[in-house]
């Protein structure tokens, strides 16, 4: 097995051949002077089982076409099997036509990474999990709760772990039962005389309780802000952002800071700012890899 | 039918439009704040013959997956026939695997286009016409060559039309062929002593000749700054650059004036600086379109 390393892994190549005892690639690339990306695999991949990582964050599309590229490269140079990890997949939220005419835009992702040549996908904590039957080849979403819940095993005790809508449940659900403790959805209610619009858990108290507050992305910050603050008001001892992907776009940590939060921890999926705790998903995107090849 | 324009059709979409006496439409585009495109078709395309233009200059990644989602959601919501143009096609140069684990860009693009759901492709002036066969739909190349010479018909009179190397001879054959003149094509010749490399025609002198270089892309303009600086100091008269593509990276075009160029003619597959001369390919396209559906 070898691991190809592309151009926005966030060290998550690296670790997984390391955990898989595979041969770690990097693979070149380079910028032409009009724009265009270069990809080369150095090694020969014939006969083998590849795996190829590449986050799709920001610049989203120029890493997904140099994900294209290796694909297609892999599969024409020979591989036995071509398996795609995307931390990150980009576009995942764009699920439905939210309005007549729109793009989804995740399936056209999707099948373009089927297309260029991948057997497998492998992806983190994505937004709709029915969306990965747009890939007809296997596609897999690994949970990163797990990772996150593990993490807070040492640093909190019985907490009570919020999803910030119902749709979310699930995830907070598998959050608190490896970590112990329980869990609740945040409703939005709004006053029906200052019309201003409020979040509290649908059936649980937070007062005095330490709270951490669990979502898939963090984008700009608002909802997981404005529930952290509410929290605190309400007589919630500490509050903890969880969340799998950071995308962090508009000053997102600094208003989860002023917001009273107390820790912001994430995955590897994409890079974070300094001070944002980044756990690992890499042992449990290896553990999926050898439950397929082992 | 209903031609789409997106992002980056520097105003083809339009012109093509009034042409054929097809409706026009704008596909709304927006960027998401963490930097996602966001595509919707305002329009039923239902039963339609549907357009869609866009061409993949820079940034190329950003321009190619709009163009994905676009046709992806044209299929999806039930146009009758898809066709892309796409005036300048984007990595069309990396066409073959020039060292061992090279991807061949091109076509894993032409791949996605036709995955995504076109039937018909349209480019220009491609660099190589053999790599539309990676396109299993109906993928037609139409000449810029007779938009650019019609243009100097009024300008110059028995010119001598050289393409900058002996595979690009087609190119000026047809150039020359409509405007009346000769053609031949520049070698390189390396002085065996200085080791200065020169160019100059393999078979007619230039001297007291009007000299057009012609070739498909003009990038960095090195090349033709070259030719053109060696074909002034051999005693042509003056020398004119012709191109499809006029990429202009690094200062090209800044290069071209102080090369003694007169003028630089290009067509509108790419934006252009203003003082370089912009001729449309739409109506060429729109006669294949005619000659497709008609």
């Amino acid at each position: 097995m070898i691991v190809l390393g592309l151009t926005a892994t966030n060290g998550i190549d690296k670790e997984l051949a390391k955990i898989l005892g595979a041969k770690h690639v990097i693979v070149e690339h380079k910028l032409f002077p009009d724009g265009e990306s270069y990809i080369r695999i150095p090694v020969s991949v014939e006969h083998e089982h590849v795996v190829i990582v590449q986050s799709t964050y920001k610049p989203q599309d120029k890493h997904l076409v140099e994900l294209l590229l290796a694909i297609e490269a892999a599969k024409d140079l020979g591989a036995q099997t071509i398996t795609v990890i995307v931390p990150y997949l980009a576009y995942a939220r764009q699920d439905k036509r939210f309005r007549t005419g729109e793009a989804i835009s995740v399936k056209t992702i999707l099948r373009s990474i089927r297309c260029a040549g991948a057997d497998t996908l492998i992806t983190v904590e994505i937004h709709k999990e029915h969306v990965l039957t747009y890939f007809t080849g296997t596609a897999i979403n690994v949970s990163a709760m797990d990772a996150l819940a593990e993490y807070f095993k040492n640093i909190v005790k019985d907490p009570l772990v919020l999803a910030p809508d119902v749709g979310a449940l699930p995830r907070a659900k598998r959050f608190a039962k490896i970590l112990g403790g329980d869990y609740d959805y945040l409703e939005k209610v709004r006053d029906r005389i200052t019309g201003e619009v409020r979040v509290k858990p649908k059936n649980i108290s937070v007062k005095n309780r330490t709270v951490i507050i669990v979502d898939d992305i963090i984008s700009t910050g608002k909802t997981m802000a404005l529930a952290a603050k509410q929290a605190l008001e309400h007589g919630a001892r500490e509050v903890y952002a969880a969340c799998a992907h950071a995308l962090f776009v508009d000053n997102a940590y600094e208003r989860l800071l002023t917001s009273g939060i107390k820790k912001v921890v994430a995955t590897n999926t994409v890079p974070v700012p300094e001070k944002v705790v980044s756990v690992s998903v890499a042992p449990y995107i290896a553990e999926t890899i050898n439950e397929l090849y082992g």
